[in-house]
């Protein structure tokens, strides 16, 4: 091994989990985590080229620019890479909710000796921002 | 369904992953993601039993105490579940370095157009927290 081939990969390493790595995306301002998701290569590809995240569905099998339809798009800031370059941290700066469910972030509910509780006000009302049928 | 069919879940949910939850674990103080591992039910529940953040290492196949060998354990203040219930947020006091790279975070390095970027600090040298041979 000489000193160039110690040196930092360029990116994520898709090779290893059927070519995704996990995404975590952050608020930039807050610090708040927002959401966890997955990416293809393309997924990412397009994220660094576009600046907006872009995500891989695993139960559609498809590319998820995030905020297609809802609107709530995320702004990506920055990008780190973890030690065994097969998660992805992505601070982005996010309009409205994050998830789905209509909360800023999916981490919407803590786990109490009660069970789960929600600890988060709705933002939105899922129903108004996703069509149906 | 009637209303208690539409109560909140206990927990996550570990049926759909082969048995594994992806878990983000953050800085309660600072809000800085320190790390993504993977937890199965025994984890899960050896971590609400003790407060101390257990995970599963898919690498070897069996619970991974962390901090067991580095002493760099993990306090856990709080848990959340996302929307899914596929993925925990662990709000946690972290003892020392996060990474076994000896970096407080495992997302020490950053994407630049140069490639990936080193960001951060290293706290401690790995070669005297884990014993070798």
């Amino acid at each position: 091994m000489n000193a160039s081939s110690q040196a930092e990969p360029p990116g994520p390493d898709f090779s290893k989990n059927a070519g995704l790595v996990a995404a975590v995306a952050q608020d930039a301002a807050s610090g708040e985590v927002l959401m966890v998701a997955w990416m293809n290569a393309e997924a990412y590809a397009e994220t660094l080229r576009t600046g907006r995240a872009v995500y891989f569905s695993r139960s559609r099998g498809k590319l998820w620019r995030k905020g297609e339809e809802s609107g709530h798009v995320q702004t990506v800031r920055a990008i780190y890479v973890d030690c065994d370059a097969d998660t992805v941290l992505l601070k982005v700066e996010q309009v409205g909710a994050a998830c789905h469910e209509g909360y800023r972030s999916c981490f919407f509910r803590q786990v109490t000796p009660a069970g789960l509780q929600v600890v988060a006000e709705r933002l939105v009302d899922p129903a108004k921002i996703y069509k149906r049928g």
